[in-house]
């Protein structure tokens, strides 16, 4: 029953695809990446997914699958064409493929094995985030059973506190909590250098230690590998503990932050974190289907502008012009909540929507949860008490 | 002290970069990649490490660093032509990029930025995993201060099993203990399609499932997105229990694998096990500095199928031709240790040796430790009790 659903709803995302090379006037599309095979087959394998304009994606696998119809060993792309050849498929004379995803390598070699111009393989990696941005029905119900752990966990972390613990312990307990619940651990971004373990915690000022990478909110790290996130020091009386942890609970994903305190705030973390609650509750009056992404952070900004907290919004030390984004086999998807952005809401987007305040001598504050876009607007999947919980 | 000793190594290792530059008539070369700046540089950051063939490494960030002299804020590769025009440097004729690593997309812009021929941009992947793999002095003594943590997390696996748990129960149970134990999370491997999380533990005949991805031994997973290692069953009486969890206490890692039993097994396990003590012994009986690391396989298979085991050697269902690999930031390093292997053993190669077999109706048993070559042969720094533990 559940294999017959992911498996229509298959049939339903590579139709998506074949309309697309259609409309582009492209004869196929490969996929090599663990997120878009899986998207495209219901699996994930080391190999590519080949997916004509018409007819039945073929599955050429670099190790031996053994319940997959339609599949061909092949141990290098070489054999690709030949293959093709030999069960009667036309040969592509154009195709895309992850060429912001795979190496510079791997797309050459497969470019030059499908004897097509590397400079003329069109970009599936686009295409995919494109695609994958409105969810079908049944990613929709996926991402809600998601939802439903990402709460679950979240609602623990109360308990499992202790005086004198530092950052990373309590962080190591919440891990402990969401493999339990499920998490399947890897936390899966899209681009290069965004090296990211579990998703993060941040107290007090490690919260205004801005990120060497592409992250709005950063923390020193334990680690001079992974500079990023809880650093180690005991939590103390007057922080905010910002927990905003992977919900990767199953393949589509959900984004959720909640900020808990070591006993009281000064009263500028709770005004602060009310307006993230506020904004959050205005864009969600306002948004519906067709609505400019760019306009949601445009309302953000003026609403932030007008208490006068300016300098705090979404980082101190570093500011990052944001305010949320798409959630789905990563978490980093389409679309990205910016002044810049020219995208507008479409019907089944999942996106994240996360006003966060950086204060000096206190931490994070804010909210973030996961909404799904419908005629009816913005559906929060990930509802949840939004006050500060003192712990 | 401890920043001076990775200062004064950061050095040696750009000196290594740069006489291989001067070798091989290259004028630069960019990283970009977590751990290629990190070796280059001992910081991570997302940008360009950008290494002359003589000179300082200059560092192009994406995001303000402040405490690294020598950096240069650009929001994008085009900008690195100027700003090294700017700075007096002399410009590339000739550069080395991560060809391998890094998307085309990546590499088609950053190589039109420094106004090479992408075909001509040469290949610093490569380059890197060589001079990698042969570790200096302090990545040595950073590599043992791994193995200690190592070895302390898995002496503490008998007290975390109960009786009814699931393999992924005992697995959580460790990983927590890693993380206690300051294991970063995040684990490190080359190439594409090598996701794991935090190593695997393999009971009963779930070691006989196949892994899609490149790895010795797979495993079915909890998740369809994630089809490799634990796979949720109780654990039983008559299983072995193989433990393989990373070694990422620190920059460096170790690999090492110990099986534990529940309950006593049929005595193929302790035989075929002894094997891959024996085989293990042997090696380290014989290597030393120039040794061929082809011939290291060959050992092992001849000891193998003397004893009539070979149908079981480095899996059953699909088995790897392969009894071992290099290991640094990276746990998929050069050596690989195959039959096809042109290499030899060098000074301060730190390798992990893995003969393992797959028994239907038992499970995986072998074993693997972390070696350093030296005058002296191969050193184990993962020593630890190597039979099979009953838990």
């Amino acid at each position: 029953m559940e294999k017959d659903a992911l498996l229509n709803d298959v049939q339903k995302r590579v139709e998506r695809i074949q309309n697309a090379l259609k409309s582009m006037n492209v004869d196929a599309c490969i996929l090599s990446t663990a997120v878009n095979v899986f998207y495209a087959t219901g699996r994930v394998y080391n190999g590519y997914a080949y997916i004509p304009q018409e007819g039945k994606v073929v599955h050429f696998v670099k190790r031996p699958q053994i319940d997959l119809a339609n599949a061909i060993y092949v141990n290098k792309p070489e054999l690709i064409i030949e293959k093709l050849k030999e069960s009667g498929e036309k040969l592509p004379q154009s195709i895309m493929a992850e060429v912001d995803a795979l190496s510079y390598n791997s797309i050459i070699r497969l470019s030059s094995a499908m004897k097509i111009d590397p400079a003329n393989t069109q970009d599936a990696s686009y295409l995919l985030r494109r695609l994958r941005a409105e969810k079908t029905d049944y990613e929709v119900e996926q991402t809600k059973l998601c939802a439903k752990q990402h709460v679950a966990v979240y609602k623990t972390i109360p308990s499992l506190y202790k005086q004198g613990m530092t950052d990373i312990e309590l962080q190591i307990e919440i891990e402990k909590q969401m493999r339990l619940h499920g998490s399947i651990g890897l936390f899966r971004s899209y681009g290069e250098n965004m090296d990211i373990f579990m998703g993060s915690l941040l107290a007090g000022d490690n919260a205004d230690v801005a990120s060497p990478f592409d992250f709005a909110l950063g923390g020193a790290g334990t680690s001079i590998l992974m500079p990023l996130g809880a650093c180690g020091k005991v939590l103390k009386e007057g922080q905010s503990v910002m927990v905003d942890m992977a919900g990767n609970y199953g393949s589509w994903m959900t984004d959720m932050t909640r900020v808990f305190s070591i006993g009281k705030l000064p009263s500028l973390a709770y005004d602060a974190h009310q307006l993230s609650i506020d904004i959050q509750n205005k864009l969600v009056s306002v948004c519906e289907i067709g609505f400019p992404c760019a306009e949601m952070y445009n309302i953000a900004d003026k609403m932030v502008k007008k208490e006068g907290l300016e300098k705090y919004f979404m980082g101190h030390s570093l500011q990052a012009k944001f305010v949320g984004h798409g959630v789905g086999l990563e978490i980093n998807e389409l679309p990205v909540l910016t002044p810049r952005s020219k995208e507008v809401l479409t019907s089944n987007m999942v996106i994240a929507i996360e006003p966060k305040f950086v204060l000096p001598n206190i931490g994070a504050v804010g909210i973030e949860n996961t909404f799904v876009v419908s005629k009816a607007g913005l559906s929060n999947l990930t509802e949840c008490d939004e006050q500060i919980i003192e712990i």
